[in-house]
This record gives structure tokens, sequence and C-alpha cells, in this order.
């Protein structure tokens, strides 16, 4: 098994890597567990604010038996003007293990592992990446697919974000098919690079895709209105209670959270069996787990994996 | 035992489950614990702010061998717009057994309650009902006077909130005797149909009641002063020195606190033997403690009170 | 071993106690550990930010297998008037076996230690004290030194703080000498009773001094500007870059953080083999572990002292 001491872009991921730490998140699922993280101390800097990530990665840490420490620029001496370098090193030197890193500037998580040499998680930087979102979107859809090798999978609506560069970095290695759909303001057209393709109308594709990754209209970040208007956002590129209808019976729909309701799905999409939302933050604790245990305990979670592997 | 799934109300009590809460909590006092929460997660969604109530609940919960994963509404996805109900499905999905919920709203916890089906404690809920504060008040008086059957409690002040509608409700069902003063604007007359008794003139009573629960005059809620100013308050309303004078030997005097010194309560009381607010706080800890348990492990706690009964 | 029940200021020590936390500190640097504070739970009152001292005491609780509760004035009942000691009173109530206190006004943690009666670690308050800084600073210089006796410590910079009041008392405690070098309005000349020197010529001094303890410009509590411009301030009393090759070969350099690089220090140092700034977090974390077991558990302490002392 290949060490693992970074996971700040999918890149920093292999195939065998990404089945080992698929496999650590059924297990986990299944309610096998190990005290994988006991005497670990993690360090969860959080730069930006989160509700979801956050609490994820807590219980993911306090179910494998470590303890983390909780670190947010608001209430600190970010205040008096200390460096995120300085805070960093600061946090280092009272011995943790390591750093789970949020930021809203691209790069941060990997100038901390560069500038600290410890384990560095990255949970999400700017537009950058967020790997954890895009395993745990991953592990869901196999879940339900068994197999996602050309699957043709939807990423709509606003694509120009870190959880869709995650995400389509993903998919491609996995062998799926990406799709992206959206307004063309809102769509990153560098990711034709990675092997994607763009459609902009929707109502031509969505009854032939295998899943529809819809992603947050992310109101808070944006300078100026790259979209008309949220109405207008909804009749071109929403999951409507209209469109469920032409989608096939076995198509999935995922949403990373907080969903916009009305907005990026309608409430309809909530009740559907077809939704996979509510799953997907279940299977955010499994594979958090998962890439703790793979990173902080490798000779653990191999022996883990091979003892326990059989159970299933 | 009957099982008791939620306390959001005084009404999901009944006298014997009121019975076994406040013997649970006599044990709790005694030092006598058992970790009756190991391997249970439970989230603190405090969408008020708080001090007492929540470091109260999270030290029972660890004393009981429990974790917790706190959430408050600042700092949080509900900056971008996130409701109460996705919010807390999606801390559901993250695996947590249960929720204690604070919200400046009546009903909000009951909401959860009905959409989520997991245990729900209300920690208070806009001016509808506090019942472990309720609890632990009763539990203060009950250890006082062994029974409160026919004993006189006073309910002072500003009545017109959650803390009172719980007390009166569980005192009422225990056979005690409530009267409220306070000016006509604090009083809530739809009261009257729980059986409670109204007056206005606090010296024409204060020396014939047997406990007086003061309640704070909260400043922070009122959208128009209901009252002309503090010192008017104190002046007909307040627990002052001189009142003090008038009180039986034997009568008690609670406050849930914060207590607003010199408007409710003046500094005399604090040093008063009569003065029971500082058992409250520690009694808060008890109470919670074995509601905790009843709800969350009700098997473990029936065996608890059986077992360990007998030391008592 | 004499009882240690608060250590509010470096009054509160001898010699002999000194040296008891410094064993102490250095056997838990060993990574030689107990677990000396199983069922404490230890409340951190924070009334003033901070990022390094709160997470360095948490980590030291935990590293004991002791638990903490944390309460910050922001988001507390505090905004709605309540007092310190009401807050304090309250959270001893629930039980807490001691409290460590931060507070922008000297004299708090005191207050609150003669008002409550339960152990008190001052983490810094006002202008008054900051002692477990001190005994940090002067562990790190004992590791380096073995011997602090007749040592020229030179205190640099804004010295009107309380870092520098619990240096100074601890340093001629201890037998060192004590120079204090700074612009005059950042002076304080109470300070010559305590056994001082004062220089305004930095240049005169720096080579000839065993270490220097730079200490932040605390520009976030000046009302007035005290020094012109933090450009003069760094010409005149920065180790600069320049200043580094004036400086004796083992001459050390310490700064409690978060530096104000390019004014206090230049990067330079950063990267200086005589830097113990990092040093310093990390004994930041024996230290406090020394200090919370001598004053939480005396005799368990005493015993793994005697018993874990001969490891070494």
């Amino acid at each position: 098994m290949a060490a693992l001491d970074q996971l700040i872009s999918i890149k920093d991921l292999t195939p065998a890597s990404v089945h080992e730490v698929l496999l650590g998140a059924k297990l986990f699922s299944k309610n096998i567990h190990s005290p994988l993280l006991s005497n670990q101390t993690i360090a969860l800097l959080f730069f930006e604010n989160s509700t979801r990530t956050k609490i994820s990665f807590e219980l993911a840490i306090k179910k494998l038996s470590g303890s983390s420490v909780y670190f947010s620029s608001s209430g600190s001496s970010m205040s008096k003007g200390e460096t995120v370098l300085d805070t960093t090193q600061t946090i280092r030197a009272m011995g943790v293990n390591g750093f789970i890193v949020r930021h809203q500037t691209a790069g941060v998580p990997l100038s901390i592992k560069l500038s600290l040499n410890l384990p560095v998680i990255n949970a999400g930087d700017g537009t950058h990446e967020h790997p954890t979102q895009a395993l745990l979107d991953i592990f869901t859809l196999i879940e339900h697919f068994k197999d996602i090798k050309n699957k043709k999978i939807l990423i709509l609506g606003d694509t120009n974000q870190r959880v869709a560069r995650s995400n389509i970095k993903l998919l491609k290695m996995l062998g799926a098919e990406v799709i992206l759909c959206g307004p063309h303001t809102l769509i990153n057209k560098n990711f034709l690079s990675l092997g994607v393709k763009i459609e902009t109308d929707l109502d031509q594709i969505i009854g032939s895709v295998d899943a529809i990754m819809a992603l947050r209209i992310q109101t808070e970040r944006q300078n100026s209105m790259q979209i008309p208007n949220v109405n207008e956002f909804r009749k071109f590129w929403g999951v409507t209670a209209s469109r469920l209808k032409s989608i096939k019976k076995d198509t999935v729909i995922l949403h990373p959270g907080p969903t916009n309701w009305g907005v990026e799905l309608d409430y309809e999409v909530s009740d559907d069996s077809r939704s996979l939302i509510s799953k997907q933050v279940q299977n955010g604790l499994f594979v958090r787990m998962s890439v703790l245990s793979k990173i902080f305990n490798p000779n653990g979670f191999k022996d883990f994996l091979e003892n326990k592997g059989k159970q299933l």
C-alpha cells in the first residue's frame, strides 16, 4: 500500500489508493470499526465557515478514537494580524499529528504542507479542490451502480467551483463520462482539457444521463451576478418537478448541500427515491474515517482492510 | 417503565416518569454514576445563545460517557440560507443518536422531532417551554421539602415566558398550588386555564408562600417596554432586602438565572440561607443526566434505578 | 511538597515549587505521561480572545486524561449583562474542579479565586501577569543553558505588559540578571524596584546578553500610539537581520508570539538556529501539563515526580 501523506488534490490519489479508501469506507458503513486514531490529535483549521464538513470530520476522528482541536480564524490572533503559517506552525509545535484545512484561498493547504511537512487534508480551498467531497460522491455512486466505468455523469449548474474540479478529476480517473451543463458564465472551459463534454441545453441530455450532480449556486461567492436571477437559473438548469419526469427511472440525483431549494432542485426532489442526498452526508463520515485512517495510521489501516475486509 | 423519546413539553411526562427522572437525579447527585451513554453521540443544536444550559448538557453527556457535537447557527451555513430542517437532517445523516435543541421560535423542537423521528430534548423554544429547567426547579424544591403537594409556589415577575409555562404545568401535575404575581403586562392570563391564581400585590402574599420563583426580566426579548422601568419593577415585584424580612423562615427562593441583581432580587438574597439558586444550577446537571439516560438508554436506566436505587 | 491551589502571580511560587514544575515539564517533554487529571473537569474561562494559550491548555488537559469545558464571553449570557462572578459561580455549581481564566482586566482571576475558593490558573489578566508564559520561557532557557543564575536576560520592546512582569519576577527569583530595553513610553519604571536595569540603546548591550526576549508590540491594546511608528520601532529596538550579526553565537532569542514579523523581529530570525521560538510553544504544553498536575492532583504529581523522575 503506497503511503499517502496528503490529500490536497485528487492528483494525490491513484486508482489503487482510491480503491483502498472506498473499501475502508464500505467497512465503516457496515459498522465495522477499529480505534485506528487512538493517541493521535488532529487539528481542524477552518479559516472559512463550515457546518457539515467540520462536524463530519470531527465525528470521523471521534469514531476512530482520535482527538481533535478546532481552530477558527474568528476569535483568534488572526485578528491581531497573525499569518496562516505562523498560526499553523504554532499549533504544530503543540504536538498535533496533522491538519485538516479549509480556506477561502486556493493553495493554502498545499503551502501549509510544504512548510510543515506534516500530513494535510484539504477540506476545501477556494475554487481549487475539495477531494473528500468527491470521494464521498463517488463512493455513493459506486454503492449504487457497483461500477461507474462509462457511466454518464452530469455536473449541473455552477460548475466553476472546487467540488466540480475534484469530482471531474476523480470521475475521469475511474473511467466515467462527464458532462458539464450550466450557464456559460458558470462553466469553466479549462475543464475541457480534463476530457469533459460541455452542454448548455439541459433538456437535450437530462433523459440520457445516469447521474445528476447538481451544484450549489454560491451567491455568497459571486462578486457580480453571473446569472440573471435565480428564477431564470431554475427555468433553464434547475432539476424541477417537471424535469423529474424526463429523467430515467434509474438515474440518481446528488447535491453536496446546502441546497438552495427551489433553485438548483425543486422540493419534489427531496422526496424522490432517486435522490441520494442524504446518503451522501452519511457516506461523508465513512469516507473521511477511511481517508484519516489511511493517512494517519497506514499500517493499522492496511491490517484493518486485510482482516476485516473478509467480513464483507 | 414507559419509553420516552422526546421531552419537548411537560405534557410528554407522566407523574410516573417524573418520579423516575427525579430518582435518577438523586442517584447522580450522590455521585452514583454509570456510563449510560457510552457509544452515543448527541447533537446540541443551539440556534439561540446560551451559557448555562449548553455547558450543563455538555457536562451531563460527558459524565455519562457519551459524546456530543455542538452546532450553533453563527458561523454556519445558516448564513448561506440553509433551513433548520436541512441543517438537522444533515447532522442526523452523520449518525447522531438524537438532538438537544434551543431555538428562539416556539415549535422548532417539535417540528424537528416530527420530521426526523429521532429523540429530541427541548432546551428552550421561544416563549413555549423549557422542560429540563422545570424539572431541575422541582427537583430542588422536593430535595428541600420532600413533598410539594399543596405547597404554595409563587412565580414572580415576568411570568409570560417558557420557564413559567413549564413550571406551572409540572407543579400542577404534582399537586402544588401556583400563584403568579407581576405587572399586568407580564402576566399571561391564559395560564388561568392551567389552574393558577393571579395576584398583583406582592406584599399581600409574600408572607404566606412556601417558595418564590423569581423569573428574569428578559429585556432582550421585549420589543416595547412592558414595564415602566426596572426601578419601578423592583419597587413592586422585586425580592428586596426589606421584603426578605416579611418572608417566612422556611420559604425558599429560586431564580433560573442569569439574575438581574438589584431588579428581580436584591444582592442580599444571594447571601440568604433561603436562596437555592446555586443548588438549582448543581441540580441541573443531575436532572439532565437523568433525562438523557431515560431517553437514550431506557433499559440501562431502568436497571440503574433498580440496582443503584437500593444504595439510597 | 507544598500545596499550590492557585497560580495567579509568580508570587504564588517558591524556588522549590518552580523546580517541581520544571522537573514535571521535563518528564512530559520526554513523553513520560500519566493520567493525572482523570475524572477532573476544568473550565477555561476566556473573556479575552486567544489561540495559542487556549489550545495549549486544552491539549495539556487532554493529554493528562482530564476534560475541559470552554466558556468564551462572546455568544454567552454576558451579553445579557451577566457579571463575571455570576458566570463563574454558575459554572462552578455544575461541578468543575477549577478554572483557567483569561481576562482583559488585571485582578479578575484573583477575585474569582477569592470568591469561589477553587483552584485558579491565570492565563493572562490585563497588564498584570501571565505566569505560565514565564514558566515556559524559563523552562526553555534552562533546557538550553542548564542554569540561568547570573545569565544576562534582555527583555526587549514593549516591556509594560503582563508577560514582562511575570518573567521579571521569575527570572529574578532564579538569580538571573534582567535588563529592559525599549522606548521610554513602553518601559515601566516601577520594575526598577524588582531589581532590573533599564537601557535605551539596544546596540550598546545586544552583544553582551545571553538571551533576548522580544515582546510583541500590542498595537491592539494601545489607545494612543506610544511609538512614532513601527518602522521607527524596528530601527531602534527590532532584532533586525543586521543586528543578528552583533549577537553572540550562543545568545538565544525568544518571543511569546504572535510575532509582528518585520517589527520586533526580522524574518531572518525565524531561520536562525539561535531562535527558540518554536521550542517555546512546544514547552508551553509540557509546562502547563506540569502546572495542572501539581495544582489538581498534588499527591499523584508527587508520586509521578518521584517514580518517573528516576527515568531521566
